[in-house]
């Protein structure tokens, strides 16, 4: 038997149902989101007033242990923001992990800044902290405190580690050399909500971080995403400059400074709120499904499914298969055969550095997430399929 | 008796209920809009997929006439990516009306261009066709076909006219002088859905047009926006760049250009669809109103309610009054009595020239703009007034 039918015979030892369509991933409504939206149609109160986008701010800094959560339109509009805030400005450098949803370069673009690619590591999916701590002492030289690419002279100002898929890096290290860098971390946590590292909520270790909650992500607030952070000046000025810069006043409109129509609104913040309490089953869920296909796919040779770190707390949100190199070529086979059989599967993201916008920018060696995106393979991770 | 007293009459013989507090602009929810909500959250689609971005779109491209319309996050997105579409880049200059709210602005400057602030007129509260003309015949030439700021040697390619609290402007008008001096109309009519210029709907007039969905416009969808062209190729094109610019694939992720995460999220969508079928009620009763104030303010000298231009219709969004030069010192008294009483009441947006981010911008004389600044009140104007 071949290794395409051997793994398509896991993935049908987890999903059973032959008849059904297995989605990527699917949002559950089981809790209050009927109560809460219909709370806000029968209130008048959907859009940039009303009590949800306040106490979802609220529960969210409550759960991620961040002291400021602000809700936004979505992940994007809040990678956008957290790198403003982190003073990246006009032809900064910012670090990217090629590895990721574009979302996170065109952030840095939105910024007039340059994304510069980094590579991962095969264990974590994640920036590499010793590739990166070698990179940055051969590029990099110190000027005025900052760390500047020597070769275009220009200030490397941010990095923007992404969990992939909700699977924890090493953020810890990657904080720790940045901080001898004089780097700003803004932690991409769009995919991780759930997810920790030595039992700090992903997200809230850099200087700024980033949640999604997309229809696809494990909690959906239809569009929508929050900036965390633990320094109340920028708490504050997310908050302005994602509500157009408008300065309170009972009537008057005056905006000191450009800002944006980023705010979240109520409606949608009310859908978070009712999601966010279903969250533990959710990640309960999950976790069950990893542990039912870790059992399936322990069994095949030639493949391997994403596991958490030591120390660390996947959301499993997106179950991940890596194949072994000499398996390599058979990738799309999987992928055409699963997806005709109704098991939705996916590749990775094609990589930053491929992409005609960001083609020409600069990177450093990039074989690992290369060698990465040629092996890995998405399955199917609704919690549906577990309860 | 005082003016002051006499408006507060003339206010109260329309908001009879002295306990009550009268809104500037409250929504109405009395259709389908909890029944198309909760579809969404039992068909699990709220977010990107889903049928009701489509039908809105649909919906709204037949509602004003337009070929197009494509469902974004909100109006200052659509302004931005109209903006781009129009052909604005960087240095570019872009005229944009003094009176407006501060998103026509910052929808420019996202465009790396630089905001040029023309006046309005008192009968329309929009730019001002004749000085216009005048203006761009003292400061142009033409170069390579365009017209170049003789000043500052940019080319103007762009010019977003405003249709304020939905009264409309002289569009036709202005399309013409651009045509002439080939600057590119993006019609901002984020404010007047419903509004139309001799039976052309507001929007669909210029290149191309923005509607917005906030929640203190006519109807709303939380948050959202809509951009309007009857152009396919700017059709597609928007559609494209407003959903992170991605390729059709089964699986694969790649994005051929620099795209934004605009799209409408399904469940605000939904909302959306619901509320257009009740737009014919609440454009009646905003008429209504308006007929209502009219008949009490034409009591009043030196008092002026704004009134549609012939030929055209407008859907009194906001309605507004203006008071003589002559009494101008005692708005902000009015102001405070009637906001004190219960009644909400506001004047005109800062002017944007006068915005710390903007009071550099190059601009023509804005005279009848400062003039109308001191003297305009927005008064309460929820469809439920009437209904």
């Amino acid at each position: 038997m071949d290794i395409v039918s051997n793994i398509l015979d896991a993935l049908r030892s987890v999903l059973t149902s032959q008849d059904a369509f297995y989605p990527l991933h699917e949002p559950l409504f089981s809790g209050n989101e009927w109560a809460y939206t219909k709370e806000c149609i029968d209130t008048g109160w959907v859009s940039t007033a009303g009590k949800y986008v306040e106490q979802f701010e609220h529960n969210i800094a409550e759960y991620t242990g961040s002291n400021y959560a602000i809700a936004v339109v979505n992940g994007t509009s809040a990678l956008h923001i957290a790198l403003m805030l982190a003073g990246v400005k006009e032809n900064d450098e910012v670090f990217v992990p090629t590895l990721t949803f574009v979302a996170t370069s065109n952030a840095v673009t939105y910024c007039n800044a340059i994304p510069h690619f980094v590579d991962c590591e095969e264990s974590t999916l994640g920036v590499n902290p010793t590739s990166l701590h070698d990179y940055l002492q051969k590029i990099t030289i110190k000027k005025n405190g900052f760390s500047i690419n020597k070769e275009t002279g220009r200030i490397i100002r941010a990095i923007v580690p992404m969990h992939a898929f909700g699977h924890p890096l090493k953020i810890e290290s990657i904080c720790t050399i940045c901080k001898e860098f004089n780097i700003k971390v803004v932690e991409d946590a769009a995919e991780s909500l759930g997810s920790y590292v030595n039992n700090k909520h992903t997200g809230t270790l850099g200087n700024l971080g980033v949640l999604s909650f997309n229809g696809n992500k494990i909690i959906t607030t239809g569009g929508g995403g929050v900036i965390l952070t633990n320094d109340n000046e920028l708490a504050q000025k997310a908050k302005h400059i994602t509500t157009t810069s408008k300065l309170a006043h009972k009537w008057e409109y005056f905006h000191d400074e450009v800002g944006y129509n980023y705010r979240m609104p109520n409606i949608n913040a009310a859908l978070g709120c009712a999601q966010l309490e279903q969250l533990p089953k959710l990640l309960k869920a999950k976790r069950t499904l990893y542990m039912s296909y870790k059992k399936a796919f322990d069994k095949i040779d030639d493949v391997r499914l994403v596991s958490e770190p030591d120390g660390c707390f996947s959301n499993y949100w997106l179950q991940t298969l890596l194949l072994n190199d000499s398996i390599s070529d058979i990738r799309d086979k999987i992928l055409t055969v699963t997806n005709d059989s109704g098991i939705m599967t996916r590749p990775a993201w094609t990589l930053m550095h491929k992409l005609p916008p960001y083609n020409s920018a600069p990177r450093m060696n990039l074989s690992t997430a290369e060698s990465i995106e040629k092996r890995l393979i998405n399955i199917p991770s609704s919690p549906q399929i577990v309860l």
